[in-house]
């Protein structure tokens, strides 16, 4: 049985069945309990497609625009009407500052509870404008059976992403069997209130902490997970602090850095960071350190799973 | 077959076995989807004996013996000296800052594997001293009972403790069968550093945003979980916040206290804050909004697991 069969046989497939098969065979040298067993998967660029852009900044320019057409002084400002047209360079003009304001202000004052209903009535009716599919429709197959792989083989499996964690957390379980208490990502302040004899959580506009990007995720993952994974797989400059992470334990490790250089199944770019433009892409990072590098053209034979 | 054995018949059995039948009888106007069965429990004074101090400060205490005994600046502050003469009260004359920021540099510089190493070394030779037995056998057996049940029944079960989340998890798994990322607490700030190749993470000695106590426990609970609880235990009023989130959604939820009334077999007193001494003990805040209350005289055959 092909326990990776939308893989095609080389060097990225080889390199992950035998990480495997090590950590899992008792008696072998690098053989890793089971409760030792954690993988770290980043999400945009890694599990499913992040261009044009993030699926997340589609989610948040749907609200401006319906803000921006209520508020004249939201709509005047420079940055967004540079994110109305669409132009993301001209929105970072002055820094991620303003930038971030503006998108953290479209869903500030809404609940957790109101948060997670509006990200779900989006996934619902929002399309991949090349694709013309959902974006949950975009997510990488083999990428899919890897996570089924691991889990197979007793591992737990976390996704840990730059993106907002309550966006994510709305489809995590249906697209990856990944229930929301194991997604870490970046967050909003909440303030505690009651409403009508109710406690709920109430979305400010002010991160919790850094963006989860760059030395923020090893961080954040040994503060949620409590434990060093000893696999990690990425695609961007900001997860290779997470892929230093696991691969420098005790234990083996593996680390995994998905290449796109697929332009006609998907989309071809460098592994640079978005909050770090400066940072080696990654891709030099993984051959400099020994990491395993998936190239999306080759190595898969099916790209999506919708 | 008795489901809670170390639970006499009473009120408080009574309503957990009804509460759980409700949520899990499909067809019930109380039926809760697995996926939304969270359990969150208090530990000190919850799953675990908190007297006469909690574990983590006899813990922190003989690190702080070893450490004044080196240092004559230190052994010389008088929340030191008052820490070391084991009077609390002393030691907080000045508030919980100087006393916090002591304990907090008991540990800082190490990294969080040799802070695990050396909180499961302590568990491995520290005793209670009205007991005579290893802290870690002084958890409640109906309450280790419950957490079974609870699993049983399909729920998934947190911890949330005010204690130090990583000296927690270095028994969690044992002791309740709760693994390190089911664990939340409150943190002290991580340094990532890279010694001789390997990154590792360094504790620091400050807190990463407030103790996990009162309000800061459902906020916490919905950044780590990102779902309200519909089950939560706690005997202190720290707690009580928790307990709010967890009773007051659109689901059926229970809130469960324990009621420390028994000094024969463990200790009685009151369910007072340790952060926030004048704040409503939190059994009269359960008689109020009619939570369940649980007598460790009456209700329980058994205390201790061990």
């Amino acid at each position: 049985m092909d326990r990776l069969p939308s893989w095609r046989e080389g060097d990225a497939k080889g390199a992950i069945l035998a990480f495997v098969d090590e950590v899992t065979t008792s008696g072998s040298a690098g053989f890793v309990p089971p409760a030792a067993r954690i993988a770290v998967f980043d999400n945009d660029g890694t599990l499913w497609c992040e261009r044009p852009t993030y699926p997340q900044a589609f989610f948040l320019l749907e609200r401006l625009h319906a803000q921006a057409a209520e508020d004249a002084e939201l709509a005047a400002r420079p940055v967004v009407q540079a994110l109305l047209e669409g132009d993301l360079r001209a929105a970072m003009a002055d820094g991620l500052e303003p930038l971030a304001d503006v998108l953290l202000r479209t869903h500030a004052g809404l609940t957790t509870e109101e948060f997670a209903a509006a990200a779900s009535a989006w996934f619902g009716r929002a399309v991949h404008p090349r694709f013309g599919v959902p974006f949950t429709r975009l997510v990488y197959r083999p990428m899919v059976e890897l996570l089924d792989l691991l889990r197979a083989a007793a591992f737990r499996v976390f996704l840990v992403t730059g993106g907002g964690v309550e966006f994510v957390r709305a489809v995590s379980e249906g697209l990856y069997g990944i229930p929301p208490d194991d997604v870490v990502g970046t967050s909003v302040e909440l303030d505690v209130e009651r409403r009508d004899g109710h406690m709920v959580h109430v979305r400010r506009a002010a991160l919790r902490g850094r963006p989860n990007e760059g030395e923020p995720k090893p961080a954040n993952i040994q503060a949620h997970i409590g434990l060093r994974p000893i696999f990690a797989a990425g695609n961007s400059a900001g997860d290779r602090e997470m892929l230093e992470y696991a691969t420098t334990g005790d234990h083996p490790g593996l680390g995994l850095v998905i290449d796109h250089d697929d332009d006609e199944r998907e989309y071809a770019y460098p592994g640079a960071s978005f909050t770090d433009p400066g940072a080696e892409p990654i891709g030099e990072t993984a051959h400099r350190l020994g990491w395993t590098t998936v190239s999306m053209r080759r190595d898969w034979s099916v790209v999506f799973d919708g």
